[in-house]
């Protein structure tokens, strides 16, 4: 019952995955794993976490593979054995979101141009590699070179063209020694999988998650931000009344630091409740980037008129310990309702910096559908008493 | 015609202020500038800087003052002159800004308990001084011990009692080599005014200006957060359904980093303007904590229907370079209107991690009225043509 392979289909060796997945594209594959099951463990399992390729899935063989550093005219070489014996092993536990996450809530208030990605465009595991940081200096970099601004990296995976996936960040947030990113090849404990970058991935806390480049087979210290297509004319933030005639991707930011957001896991929308008491629990996920806490999420069972705060579950502190918070918050929370109400649950989540989420749509709507961070609303029936 | 000095008043020593301020209590004295100058010149004078004073301004003879700084059983006493000639000056360029600013008009959505404060409790100014970093090193911290979790400022300012202003920031903070907390004896190039700390000052950019402690003496590494009064019973953070019944300040956080803002300096509020080629100009501020940086300000001129993004101003270079936006940005655009319309002007500012202020103040509110930052609205009308 096996399909022939294509030789001639780029997507051929693709690795193989869960049937539970929404697909959101094929080729390249693009998928989030169900909601309902999407914050049952504090770490998500590799098998459920979100994959978002923009190409095919490179196959890469360890006895071949080779780490590229390149600062200034120098080149450096590395296999992963090389780079497991050069650097101390650290683990990271970081909250990695697809800038789309929530793209279909904004599509609704307006169409928007981008893969239609619901709520689970998200997933926090524990990143085992070596800091990029100790990398770079023992490749030599001058730290305080003016000329440095940005690290590019470049993963193995290419199209037709040989234009392979790229991205860069800036040089503050790579070589902060409290900026936590790493290289990693181990994801939970294992090898990092095919479809999450193996065998090696940059880790970039607290950043859109297109800058944690998979296959990571370059890394370059430039003047300059990456070239690649997805630095320079995707993941740019644009206003409300941009349109595709008046949207300048020279100018406009590159998204690299991410808004505080959070989203209702349970119940489904427009699923139907059974109150206990008079209440009924409402669970789900909370996050901000740059490193900031989540201090509060407020929920309400009736469209936002009055709030209540959710117990919140946090992190395991590192193995690495870090002031910084780079992973998922979870909450739940039982809220009033009465039977036979239609009502709209909404979520809203505050962080360490007192930054909130924005009420609706409309204000942060933008032409490619990123950073859909407004209030999480969701349509419930409450059944009647028998 | 002066009045005579009341000994047994405990302002009698106050220094004079302009008489433009609007003054929101006179002991102690708390005032803003006028909103029309406040965005005139990118660097706030220091004479027209808001003063936001919580007991009398206590006056301090540089012959006997010392600073005192407490690390473990050791204390260190230094003159000015010990401080600066132990350490480099550096200066920075930051905002600081009060945490009721724009309170009003929180407070005109529901009552909330603080002084009234309008749009203009914020200002830019260069401080120099010493890094807090380098002067607890010197006083031998160790930055990697864990029983060392917060730093405490004492102010020479007391009341009847003896009890002091006082404040505390997280040591990750206060020893960031890049978190730029330094102790100032200079604001804008000259001796720190009475009103603003003389003669040492907590500059702890990106913080709310309750933590930039005026006329520190005393500096203490401790397990814990200040005890005085405004640590622990003031400037915290509450949801909107919480009321002084069920407010706890033993588990609400404490307000550090701020959250971005923005508000409209020119026109005023129910302004009549007057339009030039079917536009009007509009003027203000936007500033977000942490560094953050602002990317954007949207200006509306139809209540937040349609947007257009404004110019933005930003500031000079610091002479000490830093990869963190401390200051404020200035912003002016035209928006279009029409003559004997009456309109609404809106403003909202989206920060380098992509955050945004809230569109109405339901969601943010709280008893206090601290981190008032939602859209800011200016009703005007436009005259009838001649
Ligand atoms: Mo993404
Ligand atoms: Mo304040």
């Amino acid at each position: 019952d096996q399909k022939p392979v294509d030789l001639n289909d780029p997507f051929a060796n693709e690795p193989s995955r869960l049937p539970v997945f929404k697909i959101n594209s094929k080729k390249p594959f693009n998928a989030e794993p169900p909601l309902e099951v999407l914050t049952d463990s504090y770490i998500t399992p590799n098998e459920l976490f979100y994959v978002r390729n923009h190409l095919p899935v490179p196959k890469i063989d360890l006895k071949s593979y080779r780490l590229e550093v390149k600062v200034g005219k120098r080149t450096v070489k590395l296999s992963l054995d090389d780079l497991k014996k050069r650097h101390k092993p650290v683990t990271i536990t970081t909250t990695i979101q697809c800038a789309g996450n929530r793209r279909a809530e904004m599509s609704e208030y307006k169409t928007v141009k981008g893969l239609s990605w619901g709520p689970c465009a998200i997933g926090t595991a524990r990143w085992t590699g070596v800091r990029l940081r100790d990398i770079l200096l023992d490749a030599g970099i001058d730290a305080k070179d003016p000329n440095i601004k940005h690290i590019q990296f470049n993963g193995k995976d290419d199209d037709i063209t040989k234009a392979c996936y790229g991205g860069s960040i800036p040089i503050s947030k790579a070589m902060a020694p409290d900026g936590d990113v790493i290289l990693a090849y181990k994801m939970n404990g294992v090898d990092i999988p095919r479809d999450h970058g193996y065998p090696l991935r940059a880790i970039v806390p607290g950043y859109v998650g297109a800058r944690n480049v998979k296959w990571v087979h370059q890394v370059t210290a430039s003047h300059e931000e990456s070239h690649s297509h997805w630095q320079r004319n995707d993941y740019k933030a644009f206003s409300p009344s941009t349109t595709f005639e008046t949207a300048d991707y020279k100018t406009a930011p590159s998204i690299q630091e991410m808004p505080v957001i959070s989203a209702i896991s349970s119940p489904a929308v427009n699923a139907t409740v059974y109150e206990e008491q008079g209440h009924i629990e409402v669970k789900g996920y909370a996050w901000s980037g740059g490193g900031r806490d989540i201090l509060r999420v407020d929920v309400s069972s009736d469209g936002g008129k009055t709030w209540q705060a959710a117990n919140l579950t946090k992190d395991e502190p590192n193995a690495d310990d870090s002031a910084h918070c780079w992973a998922w918050t979870l909450w739940n929370v039982d809220v009033p309702v009465k039977p036979g109400q239609k009502v709209e649950l909404v979520c809203k989540a505050v962080d360490s910096a007192f930054n909130c989420q924005p009420e609706g749509m409309g204000a942060i709507w933008n032409l490619r559908g990123f950073l859909s961070n407004a209030w999480h609303r969701i349509p419930v029936t409450v059944a009647q008493d028998d």
